[in-house]
């Protein structure tokens, strides 16, 4: 496609580099801002700038940040003493969604993968440690994706933190609510015959 | 939808003002340019910024452009005396991807709307008169959308263009290549049928 000029040629390609987007959506989008108030392209491209550069992560939990200290780590409202541990920041987002939770957060920054080279001095371990001891940790609630790299890292930690007197735990695995048993994988269905609970105490 | 930090809220609401993007894929977009290279999202937000406010339109037909005379318009191998005349430049990036237009264009700015107030003195419909003169056009192809707005601005240009000797034609209107004929609207069938081209001409 020949572009009548550089400077659209320029925000397409960068904007293509965005998950989801292609040449097409690219286009769309910035044939939009050229012809909308030149506000949107000013906040988008300012928003964007400032997004990279100036986020900070929490000193304690590593989770994202406005301030040294994330708003969770501060808050006098969430239980000390509980952590919840996950790999990603977004994590920490889809918890929160839940209002089930209201401890503290750990971000790993990660799964252990030998594939990828990722192995446990990578992630942030040794800083959970730290924080066990520190802040007289009692309860570790392990929070990771149900898969190869999640079980893996989920194994580690629960070695590593085996010297420290603490309830480890992990979140359940079973059939997604709303979801047909009949369509359910033979793996999910199996853990949730594993993982079953007391009747009247499913928490609905 | 609660938001750990302030930067990260005001990247995802700029972001979500862009068509087709809501808050989710907003926010999907944004974790992605934390998690990427800085240089991902500096380019993002330079070139969009430089978008709007470098951006030039040809002088002689509005086109978008980084000069002040567009590539067309200054193509020493593009037909003089032929115009054709779109509403927006991004039907003259249309019209180049067919490779089916030698001439150069005229872009409008817009249709005939009565309902929203744009009456043809709002259009650049003045300075295509003024190139007719000028430029000792002979030709004009009219290439605007089929929809009431688009009919009525042809009507008026041919009106506008009558005291001059020019050729004015219009972009055929009839079944879309692959189209099957038992899918068409019967408004679409009815002027294929008036718009009827020799046997052997269809340029196949």
């Amino acid at each position: 496609m020949e572009y009548p000029s550089k400077l659209l040629e320029d925000a397409v390609s960068a904007l293509s580099r965005l998950p989801g987007i292609g040449r097409k959506s690219a286009l769309r989008l910035a044939l939009f801002m050229l012809r909308s108030d030149a506000e949107i392209s000013r906040d988008l491209s300012v928003s964007l700038a400032r997004l990279r550069s100036e986020m900070k992560y929490c000193v304690r939990c590593s989770n994202m940040s406005d301030e040294d200290l994330c708003r969770i780590c501060s808050s006098s409202s969430r239980r000390q003493g509980l952590i919840c541990v996950v790999a990603d920041f977004r994590d920490v987002m889809a918890i929160e969604q839940t209002r089930q939770f209201a401890g503290t957060y750990h971000v790993l920054g990660g799964l252990i993968s030998p594939m990828d080279g990722v192995g446990p001095e990578k992630l942030r371990i040794d800083e959970l440690v730290g924080r066990i001891v520190d802040e007289q940790i009692h309860e570790i609630l392990i929070a990771l994706s149900a898969t190869m790299e999640g079980d893996t890292t989920a194994f580690y930690l629960a070695k590593r933190l085996e010297p420290y007197q603490l309830t480890i735990s992990i979140i359940s695995r079973g059939i997604a609510i709303g979801g047909e048993l009949e369509y359910a994988d033979e793996l999910t269905l199996g853990r949730s015959i594993q993982h079953r609970v007391p009747f009247g105490s499913q928490g609905y």
